[in-house]
């Protein structure tokens, strides 16, 4: 089993279907990874305690995922020094940009790497995290260039289709 | 010296300028106060440990006044079941509409009492802590009406004047 | 019969889907309430008048849900010094950000304790009602800490199975 | 002395920078009118008695400017069928979206006719008032007629400074 | 058959859809009325002809619904000194925003009386347009009086009901 | 068959339902043209590639459809020449506004030509593509010329049924 | 004198100060021009006229500024076939979201080239006119190049100077 | 002299005031750093050819402040995995919404980590920076912990004095 480096944090269980994004970049770049639920403002002590342990208990990167005035990612990175990656999940009427605002928004002193609203991020964020972790585990270089790679190749080849559909 | 029931709090001494809309109020009115700087990010614990402490110091209300991706009326409200009052703060260049969206859009469970952008916000969290604290502290309505009165006093003669200058 | 002590008023029918949800949580919570459709502009004496007589009919804090340019909220607190919660509904092809704008924004001198848009802001009146009341009422502290327990741990318990999901 | 068939009113006496604009168009058009102050919020009596007394007192259409979340022309209207233009006025931190969305998302039923933010909007809301009152006052259409004879004309002559300047 | 007071245009016939709010007002205020599909944009002879002829043919008020860069009422509104009202039409991804602004903020000179986006605002387009044509059609005032003692009465009914469903 | 002088390119396959409406208008003016995806961000060398080598392979114009944070026709623009037309695509949950000022907002010294978000858009790149190329290509003229007549005569036609329906 | 051939209008004369960006380009790239001050709103018909002789006049490209409800570049391009490219000028309260929104949400059919709000739009919309005029005017592509290259010149000797001061 | 490991790089040295609050904590680390010019749009080979370096020229981290359509951070991000913090500058009339929406909705595939708008942003790229670097260089996590303590002493220190000011 491997060492779990990466913590995956959201505020409800209904942000899921949103983080689902990073957890399988997680598992395509074979980083070991954990799964929680806590919220920054229904389970404040928990949320603390997760966050201030996080670097004991290994983890390397904090990828933190919540909705409306999103504090999860903010409240973490004030209880640790290890980078935390925010994702704005658009689950108020306000179709995220108030998740967006709260999670990029933070004042001088403490930072939160935000990302995209919504599953782009959440797929960004499990590839900024393995992009931190090259310098410490470089074995997971490999992985983002092949999965970059990948990424152009499949552009070409739809391109391809579309570009013979049109001549 | 009047008991502090009111604790006004801001994340940076740079809010006082906008706070202090709320303090004259509470000296208007009467209402012993306190005013403190702690911030949701630079000072997590000190936050928390406000929070958790106010109920039993004998603060009745919290008014809560932040900038940027406003976390601190939030994280407040998370740990203490006294009423807060949040004052979104224009202190970005996105014009405080990130610290609206920040304190308003609180998810489900955890109630932040938002009030307007800046100084007229301030004003009103003062005005609203006492008529909260009324249902306690009936010699308080008197204030209050008082304040009414004023204003549209003042209203009435300002109009007064306009009135005749174009009649 | 428990006695009356909070009103709900909506502006519109079409608005009970989102109120029901401060409505369930005042049952949950015990608290006796009303049930009231008055709008700011449609019955606009009605509304004076509602707001007029409230405190003297028992009522202890009024929630106020509207759309659009939501008008009835701030309204209702001009004819009264019970303290007013506002919700904004997403009722408008603006996603609710109207709604938002016109309750938050109060002037200074009368305000308006705003809640996020749609459902979680419904729940959140509610819950902020409460916390208000407990002041005069400390029974209802017990359901407030009650329903922060609960929330606390279903949070934890629908972690555990992601946790062990992923582990 | 005219008779005064125009109102203009505005939610405070910092509002008159604004509404001068609008009050400079009804003089140069001959048309009588008012100037009042009067708040949705802070004096909700005057401003309804104001309202329902309008038309019996010779008023045949009201402008009405205010800022924040702008209630007053939309109170107003509930409360006459004299036609209602409302003045959006840039107050707040928010630079005037917020009177916006409260002026011109009035929820069916009850028109208010909204003009632009600020001294351009204030000047319309005039000029509109004047377009209303041909049908009864066949003199101002002159006036109209006029004005934007003179709108274009020095448009022209500008653009012929400019045109000589750049040939 | 009724004489054509008022004339209703729309960019598009897609528009339809939300400009029959403002037909169904008409019909029911029994005011005689146009339809006519013109575009600021594709036909723009077609609408110019149309605005500069609008008066003698005897219409009194026009409505004009757009989506988009909603320019339909401005043109309009500068070929005539007829009343134009403007109801911006939610029919882009920017969910009518986009037609809000290009419908409100109309440069000082050539005003346009905007309305809500969508649905309300093509109803409350009609019954402004109503509360113009009063001055010179006193009959018409009976309707809307009428109109706003059902949308009162209505209201309390609906209101009865929920307050027993909730006694 | 026709030399290719238009590039129609896109960020990925999924802007092909919003991007189809350039095509068909390409179709229409018998103007030919080439289909691509190349990303700005998943491919980068293909893509400057792509710019740098356009104007060599006989391409005139580039229409570029981008969704997110949409790079594509800025940096098509930094290689080229050519006019490049942006088309900003609504496939994040910000509705499109995220894309439209990516494209628009260019800063001074590289152009790119925004056209509105989604399907209207990418029409109209292609029609002010044929607008642009008209100068090199006159019998494009004709086109267009009909193109337009069309607009205007279909909507002359549903403008009659809607005045008969009506009258 | 140089023939005219592109053609510089703007909604106001107060608009100077932004078109002056896209005038110094068309002296710099030696582009024959002329500067026009014509109103959508305020002159329709001088605005009509201007647009649809505009080609015989031998213009071939049409920049067109305007602030608030900026429907000017709209106009324009529904009454001619040239190149119309639109300028938003942030001359309202709302920092020229507005005259972005009227300029750059046209409808389909009928297109305007936008660019970005302000003097790096005004700038940018004159060396756009230079690309699209490349194909007719050869020697003008000799001017971009020269242009793009000194921008980047520019660029690496202000880089130069930071490098070392940092080294 | 120090190894540079942080590149600090902006689109115009108009950008240097806001950078600048990056540069002082690099310095204030002791975190060895470089700062170039180098543009998406103006210089987009020389912005190539930088990222594709970086890595080799031993640069471990990218800071990238843009303006407008602020295209630098993501373009740097497509042509190298190290990580690239993307800091939105507020230099157009927008007010940086369009910079920020630029910079953090990335499409999925290639992640850029945003940081707050204007100055707050920049200082907080240089402490991600850290946080980031952390992994590979022990050193910086004690500059780090110093930091934070020093920002909660401060604050304390400033509360003490208003504390006791309203005391």
């Amino acid at each position: 089993m491997k060492k779990k480096i990466v913590s995956v944090v959201m505020g409800s269980d209904s942000d899921l279907a949103v983080m689902d994004e990073a957890i399988k970049i997680l598992q395509e770049f074979k980083i070991g990874f954990e799964v929680i639920i806590t919220s920054a403002h229904r389970s404040p002590r928990r949320t603390s305690l997760y966050a201030q342990r996080a670097s004991n208990r290994g983890i390397e990167v904090i990828i933190a995922g919540a909705g409306h005035s999103a504090h999860l990612a903010g409240v973490i990175a004030s209880h640790t020094t290890l980078p935390v990656i925010g994702v704005p999940i658009d689950s108020s009427p306000l179709s995220g940009i108030d998740a967006l605002f709260s999670t990029v928004q933070m004042p001088a002193g403490i930072p939160v790497a935000a990302m995209a609203v919504g599953k782009s991020g959440a797929r960004n964020a499990a590839i900024f995290s393995a992009q931190i972790l090259c310098a410490a585990h470089p074995e997971i270089k490999k992985e983002i260039d092949a999965y970059r790679k990948k990424l152009a190749r499949k552009l070409a080849e739809k391109s391809k289709v579309l570009e013979k559909q049109y001549s």
